[in-house]
Formats: structure tokens, C-alpha cells, sequence
């Protein structure tokens, strides 16, 4: 009913402004609208996941001069959450805001444009997609299902996870069961932990009851929301398994290539831009919410051994050969992912690691 | 000549498309076109700089369907490097492209937006810009000019720059004729040493004939093609006077209100993407370089020693309470400055540092 009394709307006005025109008035000509719909996996008003999913739909529709119009559905407003890929491959909905991981099962390939353990931080992951070949690879993984893919958003490096016990050794991992999604989860699996996957809105009760010994989520901002700091004591860092998770936004083929050519370039752009933002979020809205946890909500803040981070990292290697070595794109990926970061690595030790050494006594850490 | 050849066949266009309309065929309405100019601080072609100056033109053409379209000038080609901040405040241009801390004479607090010796990184930077009120701050700098600023790049952690001898302690800043600018460059006079401001095209000489002692310019990516290496055989790192150098749009207040708002958001967004774009470009770039400067030029790869960044980073901060009290609009800067970095400093200790420590050992640095 709305949608038809919208048409109707334009239309009047569309032939109102012809009429201007031939009057020789100052020429407002209604374009030719696009409708989308986007479908994304996170829940509603989840911040800077799903505020940037709705941020970018606004952004759109403002640059475009209403020209493009995008309606966001949450998690499970019009598909399920993991439904996303799907309903934007086969021409569901035009696009839809997730991360590559969650398809895993579909396209494994798809995680490295998501999270590596012991991978790209977000400046190097958003190098490789956009000035070293990593996106049009992203676009090669895709193209089977119909769908290009954009870099949408960053997480930066995540935290390592929430933990009811203290951990030690590389040995603590055994028998642990702990939520951890994508490639993270199978190296935990390597060390002898038990994965479960679980949605968001079942972890805390899990873990509260003792259904899991740890999970990880995102960062500060995200996990004091959660409440976690009330089921686990011990808060690790850093993210190993997760250190720069790019977020994406997704379009259906037919869709994109069916729009003017400006359309389609106001969609990356904005993407872009939108990727940018969100990182910025997280890196203002972390350090606020660290604090608080520590301060207010007495968490033990923790940083993983070293010989734990050799020994996950000794795994973490093994088991990307491993799922490289389980289908041909997998393995082109790996090795595009493998041979950039050589390229950029070195330049990381040399600028922001020595960087982050000279400035790193400048903020001590409150540990309990 | 040809400008005036444009208009008339965009008149020509304009009045086809209102013809076809008035006959109820689809409409192609010339839209009013605007003509910009933008003046840059950059030498014709210097890659990243200029081409991303150049780069965000056409982008911002493509977005905006033609209705917008920007002629870039290089340094020197209309005004004056150092001119544009006037030509774009006085209207004689409508855009121009620099860094904030070359228009210190005239806008001390400027030089807060563009590097800050021992202050943010990218990250942190672009946070506090548009996620942690940095930008309406840098408005607010600029508002009494007629120019509203945008962040349009960065650079990424620079090098420490170019020494023709070893530097083993704070003292031997002592004497030392150093080209760096900036607030910087005020640091290395605290700690005795002749800072010589040079253009970009007489560094290279001035270090050769021993004018210079040392100089820093930007990264592996640009000192490679600068060929320092030449006449300076000692290279440290890290860029502790800027470590995340914000580069800037500025926009003629006047001509930017006089858009609509659909092509305001076009230039916000496509200087927010080229802001990413650049950052990647250096990031890709800088490895390769540098690899390239050790292996095939034979130049010794140094990090400042420990006792130095302390000293200098003591000297930093002395220098930059100095500098705000100069006058209250960097007295007012500076103070948001440190409020901002307390907020997310403590989370790039835990999540990026504690990351880059992990990673550590996975280059190997060739130290000749």
C-alpha cells in the first residue's frame, strides 16, 4: 500500500516537473528511483555493525539525491541472519551487511576476506583490498554466486575473549569449550578445545550456566554490552584470532550492474567511507568501555603468554595450510593473502610496532 | 576558449533533453554544472599527494553524474605551495589540498590537525576526527578564513629521516642541521639542533653539499624516489615526530554553501574514502621500498635508540604546552587533543600494540 502510494506520489510530481520544464521554469525532475532492500546479519540497533549498516543505507539515499533508497531488515526481519548470503545470491533482496566468515560452509574462501589468525591487522587488510589485488580476488571468490562484495566496516583488533578460568599454558585449551567462530575456532579446536557456535543472544546464559568454559565476542564497546564480565572473571588480550575482522556489505550482480554508473560508484563510495567510520568507533568507543570494565565491573584484564601466542600461532599456520589445501580458491587466496603480507610486514615492524614501543609506557594498564 | 565551447553545448544538451521531455520521452535534464578549481601544495604527479588530490577530482565527477567537475593545479602551476590556504580563504580558488602544519604562521593551531610529535596514529587521528569531535574542532580552527577543512589523507607512520652520521645519544641533535618541519622540527631546536626549512626540490642537494646534516621527508615509498639514499647512508625509524600525518581538503566556505546538499556529502564522502585510499597506497607502497632501499642501495636501517625517544618525547611535551599557550584556540586544541588520546590510548596498548608484539618477530629486519 505504502510503496504503491510512494509511486503514485513520484509520478505526479515527475509529470509536474515536465510541465515545468516545457514552461521553461527551472527544471526539479523526479529521477528514476531505485527501491532496495538489504538484509543484514546482525541484530537490531547492534551498534556500529548494524548502525553502520543503517548509517550506509542514509548515506546513500542522501548522495544520491533520493535517486536510491535502501531499506534495512536486521537479523531475522525478512531472513535469518545466516540466510543473508543466500537471499542476495539469488536475487532476494539487492544487497545485504555481514562478514565473509559466516558462509564459510558456502564459500570457504570467503574467510580470509573476513578474520586470519594471526593475520592482517585493519590497515593491512584494507591495503590489501584496496591497493594490492585483495579486493578483485574477493569479487573472483563471489562471482559463482552472483554477488560483489565491498569492504564495509572494521572492527580493528579484537579482544581475546572472556575466560572463567585463567589460562596459563597451551594446555589450558584442552577440553575447553568455548564460543569462537571461523578459522580462530578451528585452531582452538587444533589445541584440544571443544568449539560450539552459538548466536549472540544465547552466549551469556551459556557460559553463565557453565555450558561454556570462554567465548570471545568483539571488543569493549560490544562486550560490556553483553554483560559478559558477569559469567567470566578473566578478560585476554589481544585477539589473535581476530585482529582486524572486515565487515562487508554485499550486492547482487543483476542489481549492481543494473544501475547508472554513477549509482553504482556513490555505493562504493560510500561503502568506503563507511568502512572508515566504523573502525573509528570502535577505536573511540573501546578505550571508554576498557575502563569502565576495569574499573567499574572489576574485571581481570589479562594478556595471553607468549609461549601461548607461539604455540596458537605455530597452529594457526598449520591449519591455513590445512583449509587451503581443501578446495583450489582457498589456496589461491591463502597464497595472495600469504605473499602481501610479506610485502607490507615488514614496513608494519618498522613503522607502527616500533611506534607503538616508544609510546607503549604512556598508558598503564589497571590490572586487578 | 574551450570552457565557453562547453557551456553552449551543454546549453544545447540542456535544452534536447527539456524538448524530449515536453514530448514525453524519457528525460535527460542537463543538470547545472559546477566548475571548481583546487590549488595544491604538492609537486605535479608526486604520488599518493597529488595523485590522490587528482584522484578525489575525477572521483567526486563520476559521483555527482558531471555536475561537479574540479580542476586540480599542482604547487606552483596557479599559486604558490605555500599560497593555498590564502587562495582558497579569499575565494581566488574554490578547493585546495595540503597539511595543516604548513599554514602554522598564520593558523597556529592548524598544525594540531596534521602531526603531532608522539600523538596519534592513523587510527587514532581519523577516530578523533570523525568519531571524537576533532573535525567540528578543525572547523571551528578554520571558520574565522573561510575554510572549512576535511581530512583527505595520511601518510601513515613516517620514517625518522635521513642522517649522514649515527645518532647515539640526545646530544648529538646538538649543532645538527636537521630540514623537518612542523612541531617537529620546534622539538629538534629544544634539543639543539639548526632546523632549515627547505622546499622539497633543494633537499636533496643541500644534504649532498653537507647544507643539511640530516633530513626527514615522509617514507620508504617517497625517500626511495627522492634518492636520499645518495647522500645520507643512515635511516631510522620511528617517524616519532609523525607518526599519522593527516593530510587536508579545504573548501571556500562561500562556494561550499552555495552547493546543494547532495554534492556537499559528495565532497565529504569522497574525501573520507581518499582519506582510506591513501593510507593503503602508503601502506602497500612503504614494504616494497623499504626492502628495496636495504637490499639494492645498501642503506643502514636504524631505530632511534630508547634513551633518545625519551628524551626527545620529555621535549615534546614540553614543546607542545609552549605552543598552546601561544594562543587560546591551540591552547583549546591541544587540551581536546590529550583528552581524546587519554580515552583511546589505553585500548591501542591492549589491542594494536599488544598485537604488533605478538606478530614481532615474523620480519625479520636486514640490517646491513
Amino acid at each position: 500500500m505504502k510503496r504503491r502510494e510512494f509511486l503514485t506520489k513520484t509520478g505526479t510530481a515527475a509529470a509536474a516537473a515536465v510541465a515545468a520544464s516545457a514552461l521553461g521554469a527551472p527544471a526539479v525532475i523526479a529521477q528514476p528511483k531505485y527501491q532496495w532492500k538489504m538484509v543484514t546479519t546482525w541484530p537490531p540497533n547492534m551498534p556500529v555493525l548494524q548502525t553502520g549498516a543503517d548509517r550506509f543505507a542514509k548515506r546513500v539515499e542522501e548522495v544520491s539525491e533520493g535517486r536510491m533508497k535502501i531499506q534495512v531488515f536486521a537479523a531475522g526481519e525478512l531472513v535469518p541472519a545466516l540466510g543473508v548470503f543466500d537471499a542476495v545470491s539469488d536475487g532476494t533482496v539487492e544487497c545485504g551487511s555481514g562478514a565473509g566468515y559466516y558462509w564459510a560452509g558456502k564459500v570457504p574462501a570467503a574467510q580470509w576476506f573476513s578474520a586470519v589468525p594471526f593475520g592482517f591487522n585493519p590497515q593491512g587488510i584494507n591495503a590489501w583490498f584496496y591497493s594490492g589485488g585483495g579486493l578483485q580476488l574477493w569479487e573472483e571468490v563471489y562471482a559463482p554466486f552472483n554477488v560483489i562484495p565491498r569492504p564495509q566496516g572494521n572492527t580493528g583488533v579484537q579482544m581475546g575473549g572472556w575466560f572463567r578460568k585463567e589460562m596459563k599454558t597451551i594446555d589450558d585449551f584442552k577440553g575447553l569449550k568455548m564460543r569462537i567462530p571461523g578459522l580462530g575456532g578451528k585452531v582452538v579446536a587444533k589445541a584440544g578445545g571443544t568449539v560450539v557456535l552459538l548466536a549472540g543472544g544465547e552466549i551469556f546464559t551459556s557460559l553463565e550456566r557453565g555450558v561454556l568454559d570462554a567465548t570471545e565476542w568483539v571488543g569493549p564497546l560490544h562486550d560490556l554490552r553483553m554483560g559478559f564480565y558477569k559469567a567470566a572473571s578473566y578478560y585476554y588480550y589481544p585477539g589473535w584470532h581476530e585482529p582486524g575482522t572486515c565487515l562487508e556489505v554485499m550486492f547482487n550482480k543483476k542489481a549492481y550492474e543494473g544501475l547508472p554508473r554513477d549509482l553504482q560508484l556513490i555505493l562504493d563510495t560510500v561503502a568506503a567511507e563507511t568502512n572508515l567510520w566504523s573502525l573509528c568507533e570502535f577505536e573511540a568507543g573501546n578505550g571508554a568501555a576498557l575502563q569502565s570494565l576495569i574499573a567499574d565491573h572489576n574485571v581481570n584484564l589479562l594478556q595471553f603468554p607468549e609461549a601461548m601466542m607461539d604455540a596458537l600461532r605455530k597452529m594457526a599456520e598449520e591449519t591455513l595450510e590445512e583449509e587451503a589445501d581443501k578446495d583450489p580458491m582457498s589456496r589461491k587466496v591463502h597464497d595472495a593473502y600469504k605473499k602481501f603480507k610479506a610485502q607490507v610486514g615488514i614496513w608494519g615492524t618498522v613503522a607502527d610496532s616500533a611506534y607503538f614501543k616508544v609510546i607503549a609506557d604512556e598508558y598503564q594498564l589497571k590490572k586487578s
